[in-house]
């Protein structure tokens, strides 16, 4: 990697006997190990930090005085798919938060294109400023109770096991296929015993969590309460706060991290929209947050950084000392994590340096393999002798749904919804050319008074998602969705009131962030227009295909019960 | 590594639904994270812990009642070759003091050897077992002051590269050389880039120390004072406190070791010999003397396995969790950290388990190349109107000589020991088998009245190093070591009065550590029998031939001046 000729010159620079290519100049530097705060220059020679307690000279330079210079934050886990926007421009949009460094899983891509989607988000990990590394997405399809577009088993995998940008295995969430030694996760798990295994273990405990361990699993995203957290620990697992646009546990797990435990504890955001970015900010939100908990400053940086690529086996960063990636985030301030000014690898971020980058050839653009439907594709005749039917209970801000029953009228089209009682239509279309199913119930929560919103973000499998007032209007969303190769759209007197097309495998935009942020407004207006009172309407449509989430939820292939890990008959 | 079908059974045993091979029932489990103790069973299977924090049971089971698990213990550098030992010897001396794995640099086989000593070292680490792990040596010769048997350059060292038991490149002495950029160090630095640099950096402070770190060097273990320490930590360079046989850092180090830094700094021994090993310990003596010392004992136990395992690579090992490689050390008293049981990868270390490991043939029988000498070799010629001549000054316990002058008496015979102003001669006989090199001179401080002694453990190029009061006794030793094969040999009155056989390689004997200890005891009343005045003979001359320490050293090419970096003409 490092040639002999460069490598002298560093050590030459880090002397002071050749100037340096680039050196902050009297920067607060934090010691993440100690907490001292030293005034200095920070040299740099190509993509590595080559002096610091010293002054330097360098052929560009920047000013730090009056500011502070920290390790450049690393994101533990996320699914980029999540920001709606493409790696690049997920780059663009996040790096100049400080988050130098993500392990992505391409979970959601690949549940759509399989190995291609892995294959697009290394040959984007190829082209980004910031460092994209790539843990490969252990459970596609995430569970066998909807029609996914890919299923990828262990052969599938190993040929992107060497590659520079992968990490290990990505988040095994299929627990009870660890905990029953399911061949196929077997067969995943024993194939990363030497690598790294990323963990996904909800509520797990007791001797159940001791066997997922054992399997060699090490990280853990989803604890949500802190003895949760403090049990994983204790039993050796690394902890990830993970804040998200869905998935919250900061306020909870903040207590755990201490002098003892920073180096055994990192953060993640896992899924966060680009309105959350734009508004909160990403990694540096975290941390901010953290602080003015009163965490310990330093021991906050250091899991943002340094502990992160210790848990991760990324050696090579996470302190700016000598011979470390020059990897840093320059502060206004320590306090509240106003990030400033960003080196990755030694360059200084600006809006300039991305469009050096060469750009990916975007895939999955005839992902979106369902067939125009007729308002007749909803029809839901109701089961015989049944009067009553089961309802999915939506919450503002829950991924988790509740079982509820109503009692709904019948016409020669079928159970009708009752808008007052806000009870409308919801209906799950498989798009990935498998069988065309469509699954169709009943949802409370939304308070649609009139029109459709429609998805094809619909975790894990993605297939199309559209709830609504009427069918005609679902019809027009889903053919709308159907004709932008995916997205997201609200319908109303069947015309479309508002999109945004995510052609990239019906995922992720061919637009800008700034844009798509500014379409998604639209989407919330259009949607609160019919009546929505669902601050994040898009998010939750999006998690009522998520069988492994409680209680009740739709499929293309039937209303499941989750309690009951089957099919409502 | 691990198939699939024993992974099944390590996560049905997590669970308790199947029986464990190990059970470690109702021990005090020390949280090296939280310093916690929890009362628990352990439980493992194969080579790994698959339950804590629980019930267990197990086809073979350990009371710990009123006992304590830590994780093993990491060595983070030393020379096994110092133990006198084979490396199958160390193992069955030094796994009973907790230590389950080893990284070692075998820098001193490799000087007389080359690359049959590394390979001698990696095959017999295929056979120990406690866990071996091989630093490569980067600097043979270490110097090119003196005659070496061996030189390794880096093409030399890549066939060994991607061996499983090796970690990286071993300790960097070399570091004029680095700050230098000299070619053959900068190849060497450049091809372990993405691997692991173990670094040697005694005094080195300021933009050298960053000159030095720019190459990408990442531990020490030369530090002696808590400010360099200090300085090298906030440098983000690892911290190896050492506690040897003759260089002692504990005391002026332990001061570094804390709640922040405990993540950054680790353990090690670097030369230790039987004696020291079978009288103080090992690493459990460093453990002991930090905890009285008032080191928060959690994070000393974190320093001793778990900071060290991350620092080197090491991901499998380094807590006593679930998922974790099974070294463990059971102690009686924490605070004293009493070793009584040791489980190395799940096997509990008894004498007998020794007996079950392969041997490995020995090499370097034939490396004692030197032919014998008769007492004529020894007569010192004076300098041409010189009649003041330079005389090494020896202190007890220091490595580290100091320059001295003497007037001697002249004769025929040459320049004449002055036995009552304690001066006898030293001479270094190059031993293989390159030019026959000798160089004499005199030496102050070991009290011989006298015979001789003599060695062929001689550091770092190993040529037979000699002191003594008569011409005769001298050859007496050095003719009997190059008989033995090398070793340690004390001559009185024309007869050889103690000896110890180092047959392989000139370094390491073929007995077991406790006839190696009996020896040194038999050898050091010897040396004490001819007026010897310091406590450890052998180590002392052993050290007189490094032009490498400070401030006058013998070689085989001549008395070198180390302050002027030059032979004394």
């Amino acid at each position: 990697m490092t040639n002999p000729a460069l490598l002298a010159r560093m050590i030459m620079a880090g002397q002071g006997k050749a100037p340096a290519d680039l050196v902050i100049r009297n920067i607060g530097l934090l010691d993440v190990i100690t907490g001292k705060i030293t005034a200095t220059d920070i040299a740099i020679v190509a993509d590595r930090i080559v002096g610091t307690h010293a002054s330097y000279e360098g052929t560009s330079t920047i000013d730090g005085t009056g500011r502070f210079a920290v390790p450049g934050f690393i994101d533990t886990h996320l699914h980029i798919e999540s920001s709606l926007v493409t790696p690049l421009e997920f780059d663009r949009c996040v790096l100049p938060h400080g988050v130098t460094t993500v392990l992505c899983d391409p979970h959601e891509i690949a549940n759509v294109l399989g190995a291609e989607g892995i294959r697009y988000f290394l040959d984007s990990a190829d082209r980004t400023i910031m460092d994209v590394r790539v843990n490969l997405s252990s459970c596609v399809p995430a569970t066998p109770f909807e029609t996914a577009g890919a299923q990828l088993e262990i052969g599938d995998l190993l040929p992107f096991r060497d590659h520079p940008k992968v990490v290990g295995l990505a988040e095994m969430m299929n627990f009870p296929g660890v905990l029953n030694a399911d061949p196929g996760i077997l067969a995943k798990l024993a194939a990363f015993q030497d690598g790294h295994i990323d963990g996904h273990a909800p509520l797990l405990r007791g001797t159940e969590l001791n066997g997922y361990l054992a399997a060699g699993i090490r990280t853990d995203h989803e604890a949500t309460s802190a003895a949760e957290a403090r049990e994983k620990l204790a039993k050796g697992m690394a902890i990830l706060i993970r804040e998200g646009s869905v998935s919250k546990d900061l306020e909870a797990l903040a207590e755990i991290l201490d002098e003892d435990s920073s180096s055994f504890v990192a953060l993640c955001t896992d899924d966060r929209n680009p309105l959350d970015i734009a508004e909160e900010g990403h990694l540096d939100s975290s941390i901010r947050r953290l602080i003015a908990k009163g965490r310990p400053l330093h021991h906050v940086y250091r899991a943002a950084s340094h502990s992160a690529a210790r848990i991760f086996g990324l050696k090579d960063r996470g302190l700016v000392a000598p011979g470390w990636r020059a990897d840093i985030a320059i502060l206004d301030r320590l306090e509240d994590c106003s990030v400033s000014d960003v080196i990755c690898a030694g360059r200084l971020v600006t809006p300039e340096l991305f469009d050096t980058r060469k750009t990916v050839a975007p895939v999955g653009l005839t992902s979106m393999k369902a067939k125009p439907v007729t308002s007749n594709a909803f029809v839901t005749e109701p089961r015989t002798g049944q009067n009553r039917v089961p309802v999915i209970g939506v919450r503002p801000g829950l991924i988790l749904t509740f079982r509820e029953e109503a009692s709904l009228a019948t016409t020669h089209q079928g159970l009708q919804p009752d808008l007052e009682a806000d009870i409308i239509k919801v209906a799950v279309i498989e798009r990935h050319g498998k069988n065309g199913n469509i699954g169709r119930s009943f949802v409370t929560g939304f308070g649609l008074k009139r029109g459709a919103i429609a998805s094809s973000v619909g975790h894990d499998s993605h297939n199309i998602t559209v709830v609504g007032a009427t069918d005609e209007d679902m019809a027009v969303a889903v053919n709308r969705l159907i004709e932008l190769g995916g997205g997201f759209a609200v319908a109303d007197g069947g015309k479309v009131t508002a999109e945004l097309a995510l052609p990239i495998a019906g995922l992720m935009s061919l637009k800008s962030f700034e844009e798509v942020a500014h379409d998604l407004h639209h989407l919330r207006d259009a949607a609160k227009a019919l009546g929505c009172v669902l601050p994040e309407p898009f998010l939750q449509v999006a998690f009522l295909a998520l069988p492994v989430i409680p209680h009740l939820k739709m499929t293309d292939r039937g209303l499941f019960d989750v309690d009951k890990f089957d099919f409502v008959n």
